[in-house]
C-alpha cells in the first residue's frame, strides 16, 4: 500500500476518491458490525468506518486496535450522513470505508492519552517526549517553529545576506556568563568553550569583509537555570557592515514584523515605536515595558522635598526617588484589597506603599495628616487624579521604587483586565547607557560589551562623566519581554582604547582578553552593528506558550538533565583518561 | 554619506549616476594630477578616479590610501575611454569620479595581498583568517555555501518536511567513533556528549510523528584528523516516515539535483543510477566509485585456477580474487612506466602486478610462460584484451586485491586524462550487506548501524548466513567520493530482537546501549528512514575546493586547533574546580 492522501486534509472534494492512509489510532468505537477508528496523522484526524460487510477480514482485524496502533487503511471517502456530520473538525463532513487495513506497528498503552491542553506532570511529558510530541499543540508548536526560521532565512537571503557558520568548538569567553568547557584530548591540558554567542566570530566576519552575516546558531551557558532558561538555547544573530543604528533598526523590525506575518497571517506595522533608556525608566520602571497598558509611573520626587512625611521627604533628599501609579477609578478597591497591594509592594523589597484615593471633595489615605492642602493638591495634580482614582506611592532609592513600581504596574494591569492577550506591542529601548558601575569589581563595566559604540556626542563625557555617556544600543521588547539586542560596535581603534580606559583594562590585559579580535581591527575594519534575538522566545510568542520547554523538542530540565535519554551520565574511565582528567575523588 | 550601490554591480546603464561606494582599497595608482583606486566590497571590484581638478581635497586624501584601508567615496560613474576599457572586470566599462572621499578606517600592511589563488603557507592563512576571508575565491566559497543551505531548506520545506533542532550537549553515542565530552557543572562526575549525528533523536522524532523531519546540524567526531576530516562538521540530516528505499532515493536525488541547479545553474538528470555494492565491488573494487571512467576491473579468478602461475593459482584456490584491468591502448607504454605501475600496486599493498602487453600477432608478458596458450587466450577474451592494449592482474585476497586495483584504477585515469573535471557523475550504491564481521571483536557488527533493516526476502537468512543478508541501506557517491548515506531503519520489535541476537547483544546490553529508543519503539513506530549528507563535502563539489578548510569559515587544523583564536587553551583553576574535575598533574 501506498499513502495517497493525509488524513486532515481530507474534503468533500474528495468524496468517492479512492484514498490510502497511513497514521495512529487515536480512538476505537465498537458499535457492533461497525468499528469507528479515529486515525491522526501529522495533518489531523479523519474518521474511518470498518463495516463488516464490506471486508469481514478488514473488521476482525479493526477490533484488535488500540490506541497509538499505526495502520494503513485502503478506503473510499464518502459523505457522512448529515446527523453526524462533525463541525469541530476539518474532516468533519466526510468519512472513510475501509475496504482494507494492515497493522504497520503495535503500542502498548501510554502513559498518557495523545490529546491537546493536556494535564499532566511535565516529568513525564519530558521521559516520553516522543509521545509528548504527538499531541497536537506540540505538532503545532515544532511547526511553527520551523515556519518561523524559514521566515527568518527568506527574508535575509533576499536581503543580501549570507548564512556563515561559526565554531562550536571555541576558546573561552572572556567578561561572560560561565561557559560550556570540551577537554581537548589532542591537546591535554588544554578546553575548547562552547560558544555564549558567535559575538567575536562574527565581528570577525565583518572585518573579513562578509557586509551581511546571519545564522540561526545554538548558544550555550553553564548557569543555573531560572524557569525561561535553558542551558543551550537557539538565537538569530546577524551583523551588516556600513550601517548606523537606523539601519539595523529598520532591517530587524521588518524582519520580524515578516516572521509574524507568515507564521500566523498578522500584520504587525512598522516602523515600532522607540523609548529612550531613560524615558522607558521613567515612564515604566524597566527598559522592558509591556506598552498593551497605561499605568504609567509618574515621579513626584520634587514636589515632596518639603513636606512633614519622612518616608518621602528623606528618599527624595538622599537622591533616592517618590514615584507613583494612578491606578484610574480603583478608589472603591476595599480596604483589604488596598492593602494586599500594600503587601505585594513589600515582597517585592518596598519598605512600603502609600496611597491616596481621591473622592469628589477629599481624599481618603493614611498620609493625608503630613501634607499641606497645596501640598497634596499639587501631588494630585501631578498623578492626573480624578474622583474615584488610588494613586499609589513608592519612595525608596531609584533601582527598588522603579522595580516596585514596575511589578505593581504589572500585577494591577492583569487584576484590572488591562492586557489585550491578542495584541503585540513591540518597542525598540534606544539610548542605553554605555557604562555601569560595578560595585563588586570596583570598576566601570559595559553595560553591553566592550565594543558597544557609544553616541558620537557623549564621546566628550567618557572619561570624566562616563555614566552620562550612551551607547548606540537597541533592544526590542515585546509585551514586556525582550526578544533580543544589540549595537553599533566600535571600529576606531582610538576609541576603543579610550572605551578600555575606563573600562580599567590596561594594553596588556585588553590584549590577553580580546586578542585577536583586537588584531584583527588593524586590518581595515569597517562601522558594523548588529543584533542577536532568541529564538525560542519569540516562538514562545508565536505559539502563546509560556514554557520554554514547549517550543523546544527536546528540552532539559532546570537540573540541566535529559529525562528522556538521561543525560548527562557517567562515562567511561577509558574516556576521561584519553582526555587526560580525571573526576574528584569523592565522586568516583 | 548612505551608501547607494555596490562597486561590482556598475553598468554602463548608470553613467551619469550620482554613488556613493563604500569597501576596501584593493589598489592604488598614481599617474601624478590623477590617482586610480581599485575599491572592493563583497560584489567585486570598480576603478575610482580622484582628479586634482575636481577635488583637490579629496585628491590629497586619495594619496594617503593604502591597500586594505576602508573608504567612502561619493563621485559620479562615466564611460571609460575605449583604450582603457578592462573586459577582463564586470564593471570594466566605467569607472567612479570621486567627488568625495573619507576615510572610514586605516589598515595596517596586510602579512599576505587579498587576492584570487593566493599561494601562502597555510597556517598564516589561518591565522589570518579575516584576511584570508577577503579573498575573493573564499568569499565565493562561502557565498555558494549558503546558497546551497538555501537551496536544501527550499527545497525540504516544500516537500513538508520540519526543521527541527536536536540537542547539543547530549548522551554519549553507543558504538560510535570517540565522543566530545562536557562536564557538568550541576550533576557532578557526569558528562554529555556532544552528537556524532542526530541518529536517535531523527528515529525519535518519526515515533513522535513529526513524519518528515530535517536538520542542517553540526556534528562532532573526536577522531585523529585525516586531510578531509574536521572535529566538527555539518550534515544535512532528514528521516521520513510511512516510506520504503525508493522515496527516500527519489527525493533525495531530487534535492541534491537542485542545489546543484541553484547554486551552479547546471542540470542534473535523475533519477541517478544504481549499483548494488557487490556490483560496485566487482566493477570498481570498491564501493565508493568514480564512475566518470571506464577502466573497469574484470574477475579473472576461476580462469586462472589451474594454471602453473603459483601466484594465481595459490590466490584463486584460497578464496581469495584474481582480477584485471584492461589499460585501453596502454600497450605502447615503456618498461619503466610499467615498472612504475608495478612499484605503485606494491605501495598500496600487493604483492606484485602481473601484467600482459596484446600485440597484433602475439602477447608480451614476464607471465607469458605459466600460461598455456588456451588460458591466455580465454584471459586475454575475458580482459577484452585488443591489440595495443596492457592488462594489469593483482591476486591476493579480495581486500588486497580490490583497494589495489581501485587505487591503480584512478592513477591510470589521471595518468591518461580520462577524467573529465566538469562531469558530475553521481551514483547510488544499494544493497549493502547487513553485517560485517569484526575479527577484533570476534562478532558480528552492523555495517551500517543496528537499526538499519535487512531486505525482506534476506531476513530468513540472519542466523544461518548473516553474511548474506542485504541491508535497505543506501549511499550517494559522486565521483568516487561518499557524499552521504542511509538506510531504512527496523521498525518491528521481532526484527530488532533478531538483529540484536546476531549482534551478540543481550536483551540486557541492548537495553543499557540503547534503552529510551527500544523503549520507543514499543509505542507504535510508523516505518521510517532517512539519510545523511555530509554539507562539507557537497560545498567542495559545489565550488571545486580541494581542501575541506576552504570550504569551512573557520576550520581546525590538524591538531584540532584554531590558529586565529588559539582555541583549546588553558582555563582558570576555578572554572575546573566548579566542574569537579582536575587535569592530570604531569598537565598542571
Amino acid at each position: 500500500m501506498k499513502r495517497t492522501h493525509m488524513c486532515g486534509d481530507l474534503r468533500p472534494q474528495h468524496i468517492e476518491s479512492k484514498v490510502v492512509l497511513m497514521g495512529w489510532v487515536q480512538k476505537r468505537r465498537d458499535l457492533g458490525g461497525v468499528i469507528f477508528v479515529d486515525l491522526r496523522d501529522r495533518s489531523g484526524l479523519v474518521q474511518i468506518v470498518f463495516d463488516k460487510d464490506i471486508n469481514e477480514r478488514a473488521f476482525t482485524l479493526a477490533d484488535k486496535l488500540r490506541s497509538e496502533f499505526v495502520i494503513a487503511v485502503d478506503g473510499i471517502v464518502k459523505k457522512r450522513p448529515q446527523e453526524n456530520i462533525n463541525p469541530k473538525i476539518k474532516t468533519g463532513d466526510i468519512e472513510v470505508f475501509a475496504h482494507d487495513l494492515l497493522i504497520l506497528n503495535p503500542s502498548k498503552t501510554p502513559p498518557f492519552s495523545i490529546e491537546e491542553n493536556l494535564k499532566v506532570d511535565e516529568g513525564i511529558r519530558l521521559k516520553y517526549r516522543y509521545l509528548d510530541l504527538r499531541r497536537p499543540d506540540m505538532q503545532r508548536n515544532l511547526i511553527i517553529r520551523s515556519m518561523a526560521t524559514k521566515a527568518v532565512r527568506d527574508f535575509l537571503y533576499n536581503r543580501g545576506f549570507l548564512e556563515i557558520e561559526t565554531p562550536m568548538l571555541t576558546k573561552s569567553t572572556p567578561e561572560g556568563a560561565r561557559d560550556y568547557l570540551v577537554p581537548s584530548r589532542l591537546n591535554p591540558g588544554k578546553f575548547y568553550a562552547l560558544p555564549q554567542s558567535p559575538q567575536l566570530f562574527k565581528q570577525i566576519l565583518m572585518v573579513a569583509g562578509m557586509e551581511r552575516y546571519f545564522q540561526i546558531v545554538r548558544c550555550f551557558r553553564d548557569e543555573d537555570l531560572r524557569a525561561d532558561r535553558q542551558p543551550e538555547f537557539t538565537q538569530i544573530d546577524l551583523e551588516m557592515s556600513f550601517v548606523d543604528i537606523d539601519d539595523v533598526i529598520k532591517l530587524n523590525e521588518e524582519m520580524i514584523s515578516y516572521v509574524f506575518n507568515q507564521t500566523l497571517g498578522v500584520e504587525i506595522k512598522t516602523p515600532f515605536p522607540r523609548l529612550t533608556y531613560s524615558e522607558a525608566i521613567e515612564k515604566y520602571g524597566t527598559d522592558k515595558p509591556d506598552t498593551r497598558f497605561g499605568l504609567e509611573l509618574v515621579d513626584v520626587t520634587d514636589l515632596v522635598l518639603k513636606c512633614e512625611f519622612k518616608v518621602f521627604r528623606t528618599a527624595a533628599e538622599k537622591g533616592g526617588l517618590v514615584k507613583g501609579i494612578n491606578a484610574k477609578g480603583c478608589g472603591s478597591f476595599s480596604r483589604r484589597e488596598i492593602d494586599s497591594l500594600v503587601d505585594l509592594a513589600k515582597e517585592f523589597g518596598a519598605k512600603g506603599l502609600a496611597w491616596v484615593v481621591v473622592e469628589d471633595e477629599s481624599i481618603r489615605s493614611p498620609i493625608e495628616k503630613f501634607f499641606s492642602q497645596k501640598e497634596m493638591a499639587d501631588l494630585i495634580e501631578r498623578m492626573n487624579g480624578q474622583p474615584g482614582d488610588l494613586l499609589l506611592f513608592v519612595a525608596d532609592n531609584p533601582k527598588v521604587t522603579n522595580f516596585v513600581l514596575n511589578q505593581l504596574r504589572q500585577k494591577l494591569a492583569l487584576k484590572l483586565g488591562l492586557i489585550d492577550a491578542k495584541k503585540f506591542n513591540f518597542v525598540w529601548i534606544v539610548e542605553f547607557p554605555l557604562l555601569e558601575y560595578d560595585e563588586e569589581e570596583r570598576r566601570y563595566v559595559a553595560m553591553h560589551h566592550p565594543f558597544t559604540s557609544p553616541v558620537e556626542e557623549d564621546i566628550p563625557l567618557m572619561e570624566e562623566q562616563p555614566l552620562k555617556v550612551r551607547a548606540k544600543a537597541y533592544d526590542l521588547v515585546l509585551n514586556g519581554v525582550e526578544l533580543g539586542g544589540g549595537s553599533i560596535r566600535i571600529h576606531s581603534e582610538d576609541l576603543q582604547e579610550k572605551m578600555f580606559n575606563v573600562l580599567g583594562f590596561s594594553k596588556e590585559k585588553a590584549k590577553e582578553k580580546f586578542g585577536f579580535l583586537l588584531e584583527a581591527f588593524e586590518y581595515g575594519t569597517p562601522p558594523h552593528g548588529g543584533i542577536a534575538f532568541g529564538l525560542d522566545r519569540i516562538v514562545m510568542f508565536l505559539t502563546g506558550s509560556e514554557n520554554i520547554r514547549d517550543v523546544i523538542a527536546f528540552p532539559k530540565t532546570q537540573n540541566a538533565t535529559c529525562l528522556m535519554t538521561q543525560a548527562p551520565s557517567e562515562v567511561e574511565p577509558k574516556q576521561l583518561e584519553e582526555l587526560s582528567i580525571k573526576i574528584h575523588e569523592n565522586l568516583k
